[in-house]
């Protein structure tokens, strides 16, 4: 394929999935209908479903999506700054400003898992890699002696995503974030080798 | 009114906040219609609202029902303890048994404060309890020198309430609880004086 027609292809599925993605958060996975879709991403069914197979491999390409990009910033900075960009993110309130377009994707994801045993497996492989870059970031910390060494990283990485899971369920109910900058230093420290004292 | 009658309004009432924590668990707040409500109280639809004034008001009931037991267990044991309870739950990954209903509660909760602004406000009167509870009995344990003394009492309440969110959240997806039990040791020793090494 000329290269042309590959750059082409890549910016027309970028516009898919950026477009899916405001809807899906916008308007759930039901709620988000063909029609809609359509209008989110400025293109006809027929454009859409060229690229991508049904709505569900839509949707599981830009979870995908953003959980690589996830997975990056995870490699750089850890989870914990994942975290922090969530809680900074001055649009997530807003609404549907595309500041808030991850959570939304998030928390689809969850609802979904919640109810579909299928697409819990397919997620499942696509998840993954979130949980490795934890892992890898973690180690690398343990090996450069930042990190406590009384716990496994396997457990370590577990008690990141959870809490990771608790601010995605907390900020996504609207509650107040009042006490959650402090509250992401415990967690930051309750990893490192020593308590700052 | 006389005390016989008083006992049987309690009983009655115990009765239909029973059976709807049953259906609303399983259907969810939507599908719980009043058919199903009858089914699952095994009485009419008149004796069910002859005693709430609509199903967001038995809702609302039995989810301060479910707040209350947790925090009495919370002000005994601490928030940690509600944790591990709900992981020790043999019942909770069989679907629908009754150990599973606080957790369905719950999460109808989590996704009625998403998306009904006057719901939050009805909920966050309810709520506070067990904010209220977790935060005294840490100020107990601060109080008995057990307690890290370098972060305030509010800020580990929240810390506690956040994995607490995530706890359920990860539960409720069906994710696998490994490491879960090792996490909650993590997350008790982080809020403690000193770590045991």
């Amino acid at each position: 394929m000329p290269r042309v027609s590959q750059d082409h292809l890549a910016a027309r599925r970028r516009q898919i999935v950026d477009g899916a993605r405001t809807c899906f958060a916008r308007f759930g996975y039901e709620g988000a209908t063909v029609r809609r879709l359509e209008e989110a991403t400025g293109l006809s069914r027929g454009a859409i479903f060229h690229h991508f197979k049904d709505k569900e491999s839509l949707f599981l390409a830009l979870a995908e999506d953003d959980a690589t990009r996830m997975a990056d910033v995870v490699a750089e900075q850890g989870l914990v700054q994942v975290m922090r960009d969530l809680l900074a993110d001055p649009d997530r309130s807003r609404g549907h400003a595309p500041g808030v377009d991850w959570l939304g994707t998030r928390l689809e994801v969850s609802r979904r898992l919640r109810t579909d045993a299928e697409f819990r497996e397919r997620w499942a492989q696509r998840s993954q890699q979130l949980t490795t870059a934890t892992r890898a970031r973690l180690q690398w910390q343990r090996d450069s002696g930042n990190l406590r060494d009384d716990v496994s990283v396997d457990v370590l990485t577990s008690y990141l995503e959870l809490v990771l899971e608790g601010l995605v369920s907390h900020l996504a109910m609207g509650l107040p974030s009042g006490h959650l900058e402090a509250v992401l230093d415990v967690v930051e420290e309750s990893v490192r080798r020593y308590r700052a004292r």
